[in-house]
């Protein structure tokens, strides 16, 4: 018998999650059945999408329920098997959930090559943020060599692929982050064109300075002011491409929408949602693309990986809402 | 000589316009020179967009100016002329403005063929609003036979031609309007599927009544809450046109923007802004099939014509946005 430590849905959060919201617990799994694989988890990837699917509320995907382990993508070690297709020392890929170890029958799970890239890198640049980035920036933002992108919290999982892509691509890039720290690694690290720190500056004027002829992709993942602050300096034919809404995950209330929306009209533009997974057919030509970006050094994966237990999962989540991460979120068990 | 009265801009307004906004004026018309024609204003169109071109700020045509004579698309008779391209008796449309008589140089005039339809259906349903609900909703929209297509300010100039272009390309329509008057005509004479009652009913619970899986298309004249409405009925893939926001532009200061625009993510769908002028080298393909469902029957024209001098302008463009008009309005001098 395997013990296990999970951390499960206790209650459901109004504004931050906070201790009350889990349960950890400790629990001993069943024997493995058959066509069946146990996984000891290694990474964990924190995603500000998981603030969303602890609201009891219709989404793309459904919410996590009461009492169920909270939902999460991880990598793991393969340490038992009764599965043909995959074999004990395997690393893979899955939504083992935030756990120590799980049983899976193997649907979604995918092997992880650590050869091309190390583990977190598989949960950040070569993941989830990776394909949202490319696939956000490319069929729904339709990017052109040329053209002006802005993409907010851009020192973050998705946004620092998504500045980095457009560069290897051909655009210019401006870069949204809070603190001179983050704006210092998208300009001298990430190779970014220019960045705003949107907790010192204003951010509408810095973009009507840095893009005078206005922007031509905006890749949102925060909503609020700063959206409002791209609308104003919308080219004509511009994209938003809407991939989150950071700065209202927490809230309880809707917050007050694009009051400027009506620029959508003026510069004949167009504000576009997505969900990354409707591209789950193509991932391997994502893989592909990013991964000889990551050997040419064109991109520069970022994790921020957090060491500890299951335990820790509740605190490290928050840093993704207090602006404490720089890259892509990873506990490491 | 010819004496023409004319509506001038006075004041910038703040608000609803008012008899402080305007200066009418009687002047005296130059001589002919060459390659010019004189013109008797018949029919003015009134249109929301002309509350936009009263603000002093950048837009998709710049604002009319303080003492300059108030812009307006008119059908109109050559009286004199010095111009190859025009006879006198002709009927013709033009930018000549809110005045009884005025001359041009045949720029941007077109012919107006009475025996296709008379000259204010001209400015409605084979006008900007017939060219705007044309293309909003087929190119904008891009409408698919078998959608679910919502269109607010249903029984204005643009939309109840929306509504009828829709039915005529197979798709279910639901019609917004406010009062019980405008929506038996959407239903009993414009063929629309359903009408909801904005003033009188709750639009967002009333969508989700009539429109079950969803809406496809929703085309929007009036932002505010109900774009709201419409954002919470989206079905998968839906496109919203902007087309825009009669319900905004007495404002003084932006009012909310839409709150569930993160809507447009869940459920991978669109919002995209469109000006009919980008469209100006395709006018002649939407007359002809427009003109083609008006013969056939497809297409009822509305218009609300008001009878009077260019004094009464001021008056009546308020119609537009106290809802006292049905169909496109026009003052007939």
């Amino acid at each position: 018998m395997t013990k296990t430590q999970q951390v499960r849905l206790a209650q459901r959060p109004t504004g931050l999650t906070d201790a009350d919201t889990w349960d950890v617990t400790t629990e001993e799994l069943p024997e493995l059945g058959d066509g069946q694989i146990l996984v000891k988890v290694a990474f964990i990837s924190l995603d500000p999408a998981m603030r969303g699917w602890l609201n009891d509320v219709r989404s793309y995907v459904p919410p996590v329920g009461l009492g169920e382990v909270m939902r999460s993508l991880d990598i793991a070690t393969v340490v038992e098997t009764n599965h043909p297709d995959f074999a004990v020392g395997d690393t893979v890929s899955g939504l083992f959930g935030v756990t120590e170890y799980a049983i899976s029958d193997g649907r979604g799970v995918q092997q992880v090559d650590l050869a091309v890239a190390p583990g977190p890198t598989w949960l950040g640049a070569l993941g989830m943020p990776g394909m949202t980035a490319y696939f956000g920036l490319l069929e729904v933002g339709k990017l052109k060599a040329g053209e002006t992108v802005v993409v907010s919290a851009a020192a973050g999982a998705v946004g620092s692929v998504v500045g980095q892509i457009a560069k290897a691509k051909g655009a210019t890039v401006i870069g949204i982050a809070g603190g001179a720290q983050k704006c210092r690694l998208l300009t001298e690290e990430l190779g970014f064109d220019a960045a705003i720190d949107y907790r010192d500056e204003d951010v509408l004027r810095r973009l009507r300075e840095l893009a005078p002829k206005g922007i031509d992709i905006y890749f949102d993942n925060v909503g609020g002011e700063i959206l409002d602050a791209a609308l104003a300096n919308l080219r004509r034919g511009a994209r938003i491409v809407l991939c989150g809404a950071i700065s209202a995950y927490n809230a309880d209330t809707l917050p007050p929408g694009p009051s400027r929306y009506m620029s959508l009209l003026v510069h004949r533009a167009s504000m576009t949602g997505f969900v990354v997974f409707d591209y789950a057919d193509r991932y391997g030509e994502a893989v592909a693309d990013i991964a000889k970006w990551l050997s040419e050094g064109k991109i520069k994966s970022r994790e921020h990986v957090v060491e500890g237990g299951v335990a820790r999962f509740g605190e490290t989540l928050n840093l993704l809402f207090s602006g404490g991460n720089t890259g892509k979120l990873v506990l490491a068990l």
